[in-house]
């Protein structure tokens, strides 16, 4: 049987979640090591989102296909106990021959932090942006609209990704002050390079004055990334869920 | 004019607040580099609270009693360009020359973080204390108010300490949990070597049902630290602020 397993991550000390090869320090090079101290055998993993260097997990999941000894409600805690402290499985469960870490996804959830304040918080340094002006979250919640349904976001795509279409549905997106900290979550059926990234970068522009919330409808129809806001730091991401 | 200044910091990488003779790594003496980077001029710093390692701050303050030349409301954004990212100035003003950081004191705050889930969460592995069987939340309400007022806190105090009386006021303890996080937040009028950290390990017991809300009052009154719960993890535990 297939094994999907739950893994939470702080990503501010790997290059990223997928393996390289000239790079050790990944997440999934990790947890594949995990596998081999555990049963003294190769298991390849394959992860359903590649977040890159310094995003951070709650719920990204890997497909293992191959026979673990381990009883599957004790594969977290076996992982656990030889994974490093700032990676964490919480989650093992058999899942059909035809289901597909990535293709099988319904959905997708992050979560983008912003500090907005006049000073720098030293415990959120790893996991936050932070924007010294104060951002008019109304005019955010406005702008937040127009991402909503199915669009082409090629506005919203950092160049070197390789997927075949750049058309992707948002199901949701929220905005939140809770004093000095902004969250933004949103929730799509994917997600393009870096488009979370550019998203957050563009709704800042709107906190500030610079875009105004209606001119969100007009970038996505340029298809322009030159038109967006800038690639915000990956430290404010976090992936919070996937379902299948 | 005597200059106070208030700092936040990630407590993590440092032995504690206090500059020690052969430890260089604390967070006094960073600032007091940060100082002699700036005005090549050795400036010495009187903190208000010994932090120990691992406990984290958002209003640690530091009396200096020398003569600064850069303006008063350009010293943190001075400070802050020399010093590293887990240490931030956040504010600094005039302060009258009987001004005392300890004795001046009229309340402290502090906030202790419990993660009460299954699993670890890697994000929050250096600021809560993790527990993994379930607090009744409730029971540490009623067993908080046991601690409101003025009392013999011995029970509640590591040796190591050098206070002259063990009596102390506590103003106000809050318990909330929001989700698997559990915040424990408590003010008075000062706290003895590890009291916070002793009184969290005793309502920790409280929730986990090993004693009884009111057996708070006879604990209090053994005067006896064995008889308190364990002295938690300084990493859940945060400097909040501080009254004068």
């Amino acid at each position: 049987m297939n094994i999907l397993i739950k893994i939470a991550y702080d990503g501010t000390n790997y290059f990223g979640w997928q393996k390289q090869k000239y790079e050790k320090n990944t997440i999934q090079e990790k947890i594949e090591n995990a596998f081999f101290k555990l049963l003294n055998k190769n298991i390849s993993i394959r992860g359903a989102s590649r977040t890159d260097s310094g995003v951070h997990s709650l719920g990204q999941r890997a497909l293992i296909k191959d026979d673990i000894v381990i009883p599957i409600n004790k594969i977290p805690f076996a992982l656990n106990s030889v994974l490093p402290s700032d990676i964490v499985v919480t989650d093992a469960e058999y899942v059909n021959d035809d289901f597909h870490p990535q293709y099988s996804v319904i959905k997708k959830t992050y979560e983008y932090k912003i500090l907005n304040d006049k000073f720098r918080n030293p415990m959120l340094r790893n996991y936050s942006e932070f924007v010294y002006s104060y951002l008019d979250i109304e005019k955010m919640q406005e702008a937040s609209k127009y991402f909503i349904g199915t669009h082409d976001f090629k506005a919203f795509c950092s160049s070197g990704g390789n997927s075949k279409t750049t058309i992707r549905t948002i199901f949701d997106l929220t905005i939140e002050r809770n004093n000095n900290i902004i969250n933004i979550k949103v929730s799509g059926n994917g997600f393009l390079y870096n488009m979370v990234r550019i998203i957050v970068g563009t709704l800042i522009y709107v906190g500030e004055n610079k875009i105004m919330p209606s001119d969100i409808s007009n970038i996505i129809l340029s298809k322009d990334r030159a038109k967006a806001g800038k690639t915000v730091s990956p430290k404010g991401l976090t992936l919070v869920d996937i379902y299948y």
